[in-house]
């Protein structure tokens, strides 16, 4: 995104710079909006369109993250109870966008292990992007033999669990899509597209955006130093696995510094395009340390669900040993995404300005 | 041990060196046979004596193995035909007397798995040497609270299935000790202590040794370079885990090299014994490189037995989930094992002759 200059005899002000992205990223969403709506959003079914519904609604989710980001490492040169009341409402929105997506790649990320806990070769390795290729999932079936009737009844019991919550997703992000409240989100949108509601403050230079920038990066280097980093690039230090058979059936609460890393490295990297734009050089180490936290998330998660199909009454001891053999993988990745994020993260900081 | 110097005129020849050596496992084996005798065997149970018992079925194991370990890589030194008979015999014997202790170190290293995969800190870390400590199992049930339902259950299956086995590697033992298979080895032992049979080629100097000592250190080291050490030397490559549900329920076949590794890395050892007796310098890297794989074979060994343990009829699910979560949570420890082996090797050869 190239950096608006209103005023030609001057460089952009704080102001410009900040309203130029938000404009842009507003713009972005109303597009992704009408591209939705012309496709029906049939994302669950390989329809027509399905692809496009997808894309839709990532850059309805993508921009969405980066204007409530802003808003929130921006706010003091933002109308405070404009912007206030603006970002739960969109927080509300990517989260309901984002869930159907996420169980569908939880599903992928749980046959893909099954398959390769099996031995079995047969399956492709795990798609990047299970939405972008919604008729992948038709070729378990014909793949099953390779897998022990404790795998594929595992595999059965997460694919009935992992569909029907993916379809109620789709349902409620559907219906959300249809809201009252969505369409509040919008027109909000809307007039950020025309104008963004800056404070008086918000006229200074464009160094006013740095120390809020600077603030954003300070709160994640502070996060990052409350992670246990030293244990974490230790290999195989098997910490992830420590609460693996514990009676607390909530997530594990070791993880949440890490989710909140991985969010706080979001914000950072949302100030560093609204400062540079286009031309934010590629940061490397931090792209790779958010890789790694993305991966740390989706293997939570998928160990979360496992454990969670083998809670299923009456299934058979034999799909219940092997959700317990996933459950511990999928922990296992947690561990290792962990150890890459420590790696990343311990790298020299090299062309971040 | 102290070479011997038959000749004061001269250094040790090869024949004397490998008497020398041969003797004192003898006289060894023997002292143990006769410690193991006054205490009954008493080994399962924790009466008086057991730790004795204990002791002189560990010297026994240990003699006999050197005593086959040396036999088998100095063979042109020695009568063939008597040399080639003893071997299997002692490898019968330390073989069935190995069995009991490994089912309780077994039993100790799942027990302790579980309890911190429950985040319990109340059972002690895992004990080196568990038949030291015949009462330590005596405290489990007063600490089950701090396990789920399925985590005790599996708990409980494993004490079940293990403690019987290992009392009737216990029995096995004992008759064993008792039979005439036993007293014709004990018999051929006696022999070697008072008079070792040597060829005539023996004679020659103490560098006779070396070319037999460094075969068996180039055996060592064809073997290593079998073993897929650049994937070990990543972490978390998931390797150990890539069977982890497959049909097969044979030991995992990629392990075999591994413990290929560990009897060569053994029978080295027993080599640079023989060359050095008690001035051979103590090779940290080697020693290491030993422990990770006794650990490797330790982890697979319980690995297996989790799995075994979860074929068991009519089990809950949880516990088949529990002892899943175990079976992964064991061939884990496997891959890391590796990762500290190929650590160890590739770590530059220091003060090894």
């Amino acid at each position: 995104m190239a950096q608006q200059h209103l005023d030609p005899t001057a460089g952009p002000v704080a102001g410009d710079t900040l309203a130029a992205y938000l404009q842009a990223q507003a713009t972005e969403f109303l597009r992704a909006l009408r591209q939705h709506r012309e496709t029906g959003g049939a994302t669950v079914t390989a329809t027509n369109g399905a692809e496009e519904a997808v894309d839709a609604a990532r850059a309805l989710r993508r921009s969405a993250r980066r204007i409530s980001g802003t808003l929130h490492t921006f706010r003091p040169l933002l109308d405070e109870g404009w912007s206030e009341g603006m970002r739960p409402e969109l927080a509300w929105l990517s989260g309901t966008l984002a869930r159907e997506h996420a169980y569908g790649a939880r599903l992928e990320r749980l046959l893909a292990a099954l398959h390769r806990l099996s031995g079995s070769s047969a399956f492709p390795a795990q798609a990047s992007d299970p939405d972008a290729h919604p008729g992948a999932r038709a070729q378990l079936p014909s793949e099953k033999g390779a897998l022990t009737v404790g795998a594929a009844k595992a595999g059965a019991l997460l694919e009935r669990q992992l569909t029907l919550a993916r379809t109620r997703a789709h349902s409620a992000a559907l219906q959300a899509l249809g809201s009252s409240r969505f369409h509040a989100v919008a027109d909000n949108v809307a007039v950020l597209a025309s104008e963004v509601p800056l404070t008086a403050s918000a006229s200074a230079s464009v160094t006013g955006l740095k120390p809020l920038a600077a603030a954003a990066d300070e709160r994640l280097c502070d996060a990052v130093a409350g992670l246990p980093l030293i244990t974490a690039g230790h290999p195989y230090n098997a910490e992830a696995l420590v609460h693996g058979l514990s009676a607390d059936t909530a997530p594990q609460p070791q993880d949440s510094p890490w989710h909140q890393v991985r969010l706080l490295l979001r914000l950072h990297r949302y100030a560093r395009e609204v400062l540079f734009g286009d031309e934010a050089p590629v940061d490397v180490r931090l792209l790779t340390a958010g890789q790694a936290l993305d991966r740390h998330r989706d293997a939570a998660e998928a160990a979360a669900a496992a454990a969670s199909a083998a809670r299923t009454p009456r299934i058979a001891p034999a799909t219940a040993y092997a959700l317990g053999v996933l459950h511990a993988d999928q922990r296992h990745e947690v561990e290792a995404a962990r150890f890459a994020f420590q790696r990343a993260w311990m790298r020299e900081t090299v062309g971040t300005p």
